[in-house]
């Protein structure tokens, strides 16, 4: 039998529908990969007595609960005081807690507002969760049969936290059998289409097959049990990796733990090459340069609203009713100026209006110009003016991912 | 008091984590725009014993339940059976849901599977809540003090069945008072400093005061009981404004019932004041242009990763020692060769290094060049070089807002 694991948001916001519980589902994932039994999600809002009613009901009934929300400065951040008269342990000052907060104020030139006190207030005998991502510690305890574990409610420090404080000393406490999972991550396919390619791989019972659908990725989720036979893993895969062939850009859990997203796949691609990168954007409007924080490799990027002006800008003329051919001019000319070796070019065809209109398309025009070879790519993209932008600056990183590395083996 | 709902989703694929419950905080805002006081949100997966347990306890604590999933034909779809066990009140066969599901297949040229069958086994004197947008229907029924409502999963059905059958009659069996939710949205200070400087006005205890952060702004929310006179609204939002001062970038829920974020109300404002504006960035690389997507004035924006590389690109040398001064002439340069009568720049001093080190600070400069004047704002970023890249770009929007627009009034 599993531990069974309760996740507890606290926050008005949840309740009242103005945030997405995204903390949630993201904690439950990394749970059933530990081999926890997640058996219920609860969210309350900021009253004290329900928080107390729903800590007390939860000690009784799950063996470990990871509780986010409701640790910040404010009046309505009631979970530490919840805590402490559920479980009547009183709030003791945490002289740490209260350096580590100062430290973060002054690294940041600003003096700690006196609010922020409240958070160094840590119910008796919890063990602090340092917080190197923000201002609000976490804590955890045992009570009952349950171990909580209280983290603060900022997507961002939250699994920062959970990764980095939690998970590596989870085993201590729990006697877990954790299943593999496995992801493919896709990009360029949706989800139907995914399904109809993979429906003549047999997937046996005890694995359990997912998918997920995020605006970046398409991921395809096997999770294997803790027992299931490596030869078969790697059988299962292959057969995966087969179907779908170019559109994976990465397998997660496989050979490595964790990768990333495509920008960072992209990144570990470019290093390894050494290459350099300029790029031109349009429909991505920066989003493309945006994606790629931290990257050395790219030297510059630039978007220039009318076509014409990019044109002259650059002294590389439009040639007429050719997009790509357009393209390929525009990235030798960067190519030049740059002194990158490789040059990214993107190019619509529709008008503003086309692109604003989610009833619209436009057609997508990919260019990368590596030494003095190209590849090209065209897209039809749909959708509001935020996918199509998204899109289309992933469209492009594909095609250098696609061009560094075509198919994935494993 | 307002009626006291809860949101009780089911599904197995919501407690592991695989979909994020969007349907509760749908169901949620939905809830308390009718004058609902929502005050828990409950997942579960397919224990049915977790399921008649949880039915009991929102019998006696809530007014208004809204369950949504477990209806499908499958066997792992158990809400109607949880029902009818923690209700005592057996599953009847329902004539009516039966022939509109046969119609459904039958208008798709499909004959039904034996197993949807099961669909039509409805609670004893329960409501029965016609689907026209899928097969499952749904239904209703009081029992002890709370009216439970029951809809498909699928979140299109669900809304759709909503909006049409439940909503329209909803007065008839609660009395409901909407309230009225004011939202000021502030940038560039954070959750405990404005706490610290609003804390001499005084809020009515009838008024809920709150606070969202998130990475792109911090929000003070404040809902107003739906009699509350108008003219003590507007004295509490003056005096919220007067202390928050120019923090603020916009308010929703007073003039207009839904603004924007910051790249939504810069955009307003240079189409009103109909200028046009070019970018340098380094620091935010890309994601201030992509924030400004769908913005005509916005004419081009480049980033450069070497500011010696930027300064040859503009011939603008760089001034020894003050960035201020070269974001300056780089603004002038940028100015002349864009045609804009704006222009941002955004220089950041500290390496590449300390830029990606989230144990870091930069010190970023950002200047504005309209016409021939120049605002200036310089700060201090720390975090990861996300969020470094994030604040820089927000920070130059605001920038360009509080020239635009010094305080809002109302």
């Amino acid at each position: 039998m599993n531990p069974k694991l309760e996740i507890f948001s606290q926050g008005e916001e949840i309740v009242t529908g103005q945030t997405v519980d995204t903390n949630a589902s993201w904690l439950s994932q990394q749970a059933v990969q530990l081999g926890f039994t997640v058996v219920r999600h609860t969210a309350v809002g900021d009253k004290l007595e329900d928080l107390i009613q729903l800590l007390t009901d939860i000690a009784a009934r799950a063996d470990c609960c990871i509780c986010t929300g409701g640790l910040g400065p404010t009046t309505d951040d009631l979970t530490a005081e919840a805590v402490a008269q559920a479980f009547r342990r009183p709030l003791k000052f945490d002289s740490i807690a209260f350096a580590q907060m100062q430290q973060f104020f002054a690294n940041r030139n600003k003096t700690m507002p006196e609010s922020n006190c409240k958070q160094a207030m840590l119910p008796q005998h919890a063990e602090r969760i340092d917080n190197e991502w923000g201002t609000a510690p976490g804590f955890a305890l045992q009570q009952g049969r349950c171990w909580f574990v209280f983290l603060p409610g900022v997507p961002s420090e939250m699994r920062s936290m959970f990764l980095e404080k939690i998970q590596p000393g989870i085993n201590k406490r729990f006697s877990l059998k954790p299943g593999k999972l496995i992801t493919l991550k896709t990009i360029g396919i949706g989800e139907s289409d995914i399904q109809e390619r993979i429906k003549s791989v047999i997937v046996p019972e005890s694995v359990q097959l997912g998918f997920r659908a995020d605006s970046d990725e398409v991921q395809v989720k096997l999770l294997f049990p803790s027992d299931y036979p490596e030869p078969f893993v790697v059988t299962l895969l292959s057969d995966m990796l087969a179907k779908l062939g170019a559109y994976v850009f990465t397998v997660d859990g496989y050979s490595s733990e964790v990768t990333g997203d495509l920008a960072f796949v992209v990144d570990e691609l470019m290093r390894q090459a050494k290459h350099t990168l300029a790029v031109i954007e349009t429909a991505s409007q920066g989003l493309l340069a945006a994606k790629c924080i931290g990257s050395p490799w790219l030297l510059e990027a630039r978007y220039v609203q009318r076509i014409e002006k990019l044109a002259e800008k650059l002294a590389s003329p439009i040639a007429a009713d050719d997009l790509t051919a357009t393209a390929k001019a525009f990235a030798v000319a960067t190519q030049k100026s740059s002194g990158a070796d490789m040059v990214l070019v993107q190019i619509y065809a529709g008008n503003a209006e086309q692109f604003h209109s989610k009833e619209h398309v436009i057609q997508l025009f990919t260019v990368l110009l590596h030494g003095e070879h190209f590849e090209t790519a065209r897209h039809t993209l749909a959708g509001p003016a935020k996918r199509k932008q998204n899109q289309s600056a992933l469209l492009a990183l594909d095609l250098l991912r696609r061009y560094l590395q075509p198919v994935l083996m494993i």
